[in-house]
C-alpha cells in the first residue's frame, strides 16, 4: 500500500502522464516551472519537483539546463499492441526443449547482454539484506537449521505469506500454504497432483515455455488457447474447449503473463473461476508477476474468487527477493493432501535456511518498502525499453504494452525469423528468446520476447540499436 | 583414509573382537591388563587403553573398578538374522501412502523418542561449522549467493564430489554430476529419466517405503526382488524377472540399504553390472548409507564397475552433515542430458547457498575427519542397541546385522502385528516403522525398523525395554 505522501506526487505525475497521452500536452511542449506547477496543483516545491523528477525517469518528459522540462515522449506513439493469436485447435505433443537448452546455453556467461532473462537482474534485489535474514535464520532455527523443516514448510515463512494474502483481500491461514523451492517446483507439484499421464491441459497462447516442458515431461497434451495481450485468455473459447478436449487443469498465468503481459481483468477472473467450477476441473494459478505492478494497486488473482479450492495459486520470491534462494509456495486448495504427499515423495522437505531467511525478511516488514522501490524501477525500466524499441525497430514492428512484470513481447513482419536474429544476436553477445520457444505448434516465428529487467544504461541502449539493425538486416 | 596411529588401536581391538566372536574368550572372562596388552602387542599403553576403551564404548567389554576389564557381550549371543524375503512374484500396484503418511505424522513432536527416523540426529552433525560454511559461502558468491546458480549445479561442490568418488578409486569430473535438493530429488529426477508412466521397476524386498512411493507417484509399477539380509538382492532372480517382467529400471541401494542393512559384496555388484548392461537397462543406485561404514573401508558402488553410463548414482549429505539443507547429486553416465532437462523442468536450480556452503566444507578438508568420528558414534550405538534389544525383546525375535547406516530391522513371530505395536507404542511416547510400509504386498506386518541414529541414553534404554514389553503383551 502506498502512503499518503507518495500518493500526491504520483497523483500530479499520473495526472500528466495522461495529458501527454491524451495529447493535451505534445512532444516538445514546454511544461510550467516547478513553481508554478506548486502553484497550479497547491503543492509543495518539493512535491511538484518529485512529480517532474518521476516523469523524467520513465523518460516521458525531460529536463533541458537553464530552460525547463519538455514533453520528450508520448506511449500512445509506440508501435501498435500485437493482435490475439490464434493457435490451433487441437491438443499438441511437439517439444521445444532443444531450442529452450540452445537458447539458456550461454546463462552463465557474463559477456553477454540478457535480454533473454525474465528475472530481475541482482544489483536491483536486495542482497545484503538477505545475508543478514539468513544469519539471523540460522540462529533462531534448532541446530542452525541443519535438521529436517515441517514437511508442509517453515511455519513463519507460511504465516507471512497468509499474510501478504490478507492485502489482496483474501483470508487463509498458514496451513492453507505449502513451500516449495521455487515457483518451478509448486507448478511442478500441482501439475503432477491434478492430472494423469495422457491428459491434456490448457496453457496460454503463447505460453511460458517452462509450462510447456513441464507438461510434456509429465506426459500431458497441451491445447493452447488464443490470448489477447491485454486482457488474457478468450474465456468463451475455453469454456467450449473444456468438454471437447476434455481438459483436466489450466496452467495460467493470469496477472502480466509471460510472454505477452495479459493482465486478466477482475471480472474476467471471476468468470474464469466460475468456468473452471462449473466443469469441475482444476486451475493452476502461476501469479508470479504479481507483485511487480506498475499500477497504484495489485491486481488480485483468482484465488481471491475460488470459494470451492479448485484453484492451487503458486507464487515464489525469485522475482522480488532471491531467484537463487528457491523459495516458492502454493496454496492449492482442496488438493492439499494430494500436494503434500507429492512433495514428501519427490523431496522430502525444502531446504530450511532460505525459508526462513524469507520469513524473517517478510516479518520485520522490509517487503512492501522494498517492492514500492522494485516497481518503480521496473516501470520505469518498460518505459524506457519500450521507447527506444519503437526508435530503433522497423516502423512495422508491434509491441506489448504490460503493465506489470518484466518482459516486453515482439512481434515483426512475418516473414522475419527470431530464431535467426536469436543466432545474429548471439554473435553480437546480445541473447533474446526467440518467439517459437513459446508454442508447441511451431509459431511465433516472428516474435521475441526481451525483458526489461537490467537497469537502463549506455550498453542496454547501444544492445537494442543493434537489435534494431539486425532485425532490417535479416527482414 | 584411515591414519596409521589410529589403525593401530583399531587393529588391535578387532583381533580382541574377533577372538569374543569366536568364543576364544568367553562373557564374564578378564581381559589382560592395559600394560600386559602393551607388552604381549608391542604396543604403547595408550594405543593399549584406546582399544580397550574403544571396545568398551562399543559395549563388547566393561571395566570394573579395581579389577581390570571384563568380556560382556558377544554379537553371537544375539538372536538370529531374518531371511531372505519371498515376495510375490507379480508386479504390484497397491499403496503404502496412508499408512506412511500416519507413521511420520508425529515427526515434528518433541516429546517423541523417534526410533522410526532412519537419520543421524541433529546433536551428532556439525551444526556450528556448518553454519560457518554458509557465512564463508555468502562472502564467496556473486551477490550474496541471492542469483541462479549453473543448472548442473555449483561448480566447487561438484569439483568436490568428484574428488570423493577418488577416495572409491573411481575417475569422475564436475562435469559428471548434477547436484539435486537432496537424494530424494535425485532419485525421482533419475526414475523419470530412465521409465515411462506403465513401466515396471524392480526393487529390493522389504525396499525403502520412499521408493515404493515415488514409484507410484510417477505411475510406475513395482517388482520386488528377494533380498538376502547381508548380501543384498537375489541376482539369479533378477537376470529373469528382467525379460519376464519388462524391468525397465532397477531401484537398489547396494551399501547398508534401508531397512535389512544388507551390503551387496563387490563381487556381487561386478554381476549385478554386467547383468544391467546385459539387459541395457538403468540402475539407478542409491547409495545414501555408504559413507556410514563400520569397518575399515567403504564399500565400493556400482558406478565404479560401470563402464557404459547405465547406472544413475545418487546420494547426499543428508545422513553426514545436514538433513535440512537438502543437498544431494547424481552421477547419471549416459542419462546426463535428460535429467539435466528434468532438473530445469522440474525446479530451474537448486538453493544456491546450502549447496555452496557443502562444497567449501569439503574443500577445507574437514569431511572425511568429521566421518570418522560420526562412524564410531553410530557403530557403538549400532552395538548397544543390539545388545539391549537381545536382551529385552522375546527370545523367537530376528534381527539384522547391519555393517553400515542407522538402522535395525526386527522381525517378530508370525502373528505379532508391527502396526500394532507401532500404535501402543505411540502412546507410550515411542515411535517405530511397522514392516508393512516397506512392501506393496502387505508383507512384513510382523517386522519393523528400527534407528539407532540417536545416542544411548537412559530414556533409550528405557525405551527399548518398552518395546520388549509391549510385543510380549501383544504377542
Amino acid at each position: 500500500m502506498l502512503k499518503t505522501a507518495d500518493h500526491l506526487y504520483l497523483q500530479v505525475a499520473d495526472n500528466i502522464e495522461q495529458l501527454i497521452e491524451k495529447e493535451v500536452m505534445k512532444i516538445g511542449e514546454k511544461l510550467p516551472s516547478v513553481r508554478m506547477l506548486s502553484r497550479q496543483q497547491g503543492i509543495s516545491m518539493t512535491t511538484a519537483f518529485q512529480a517532474y523528477y518521476h516523469l523524467e525517469a520513465k523518460g516521458l518528459i525531460e529536463s533541458r539546463p537553464k530552460s525547463g522540462y519538455y514533453i520528450r515522449f508520448n506511449t500512445r506513439r509506440m508501435p501498435p499492441m500485437p493482435d490475439t493469436c490464434q493457435p490451433v485447435k487441437k491438443a499438441s505433443e511437439a517439444t521445444v526443449n532443444d531450442m529452450v537448452m540452445e537458447v539458456f546455453n550461454h546463462m552463465n556467461r557474463e559477456d553477454i547482454l540478457k535480454f533473454s532473462v525474465a528475472t530481475p537482474p541482482v544489483q536491483i534485489l536486495p542482497a545484503a539484506k538477505m545475508s543478514k535474514a539468513v544469519i539471523h535464520a540460522m540462529r533462531q532455527l534448532h541446530a542452525g537449521g541443519i535438521g529436517y523443516e515441517p514437511l508442509q514448510g517453515n511455519e513463519l515463512l507460511r504465516g507471512q505469506i497468509a499474510r501478504i494474502a490478507l492485502s489482496w483481500g483474501s483470508t487463509f491461514t498458514a496451513d492453507d500454504v505449502i513451500t516449495t523451492s521455487g515457483c518451478m517446483d509448486a507448478l511442478t507439484l500441482c501439475l503432477a497432483a491434478t492430472t494423469q499421464p495422457g491428459d491434456t491441459i490448457a496453457v496460454e497462447s503463447p505460453a511460458y515455455y517452462g509450462a510447456l516442458q513441464l507438461a510434456e515431461s509429465l506426459n500431458l497434451k497441451v491445447l493452447e488457447v488464443p490470448t489477447h495481450p491485454v486482457t488474457g485468455v478468450d474465456l468463451d473459447y475455453l469454456d467450449k474447449a473444456i468438454p471437447r478436449h476434455k481438459i483436466r487443469a489450466c496452467l495460467f498465468s493470469t496477472n502480466f503473463n509471460n510472454p505477452m503481459g495479459a493482465c486478466v481483468p477482475d471480472k474476467n477472473k471471476k468468470e474464469l473461476v466460475s468456468i473452471i467450477v462449473k466443469h469441475d476441473i482444476a486451475l493452476i494459478e502461476d501469479d508470479i508477476y504479481g507483485d511487480l505492478y506498475f499500477g497504484k494497486e495489485r491486481p488480485a488473482n483468482c484465488k481471491t474468487f475460488d470459494k470451492h479450492g479448485h484453484v492451487l495459486l503458486c507464487n515464489s520470491f525469485s522475482k522480488t527477493l532471491a531467484p537463487g534462494y528457491r523459495v516458492g509456495w502454493t496454496m492449492p486448495g482442496k488438493y492439499k493432501e494430494k500436494v503434500l504427499l507429492l512433495k514428501q515423495n519427490h523431496s522430502i522437505a525444502c531446504s530450511s535456511l532460505p525459508q526462513a531467511a524469507v520469513g524473517h525478511f517478510l516479518e520485520i516488514g522490509r517487503y512492501e518498502h522494498h517492492l514500492r522501490n522494485l516497481r518503480k524501477i521496473m516501470h520505469t525500466q518498460c518505459l524506457r525499453y519500450s521507447q527506444a524499441i519503437s526508435e530503433y525497430f522497423p516502423d512495422t514492428s508491434r509491441i506489448s504494452r504490460p503493465q506489470g512484470g518484466c518482459v516486453l513481447w515482439i512481434e515483426l513482419e512475418d516473414h522475419v525469423n527470431t530464431f535467426e536474429l536469436f543466432q545474429q544476436a548471439l554473435k553480437h553477445k546480445i541473447s533474446i528468446c526467440p518467439g517459437r520457444i513459446f508454442s508447441l505448434q511451431n509459431r511465433y516465428n516472428n516474435c521475441f520476447r526481451l525483458s526489461f529487467g537490467n537497469p537502463w544504461s549506455k550498453s542496454i541502449d547501444e544492445g537494442l540499436k543493434t537489435l534494431g539493425k539486425l532485425i532490417r538486416k535479416i527482414s
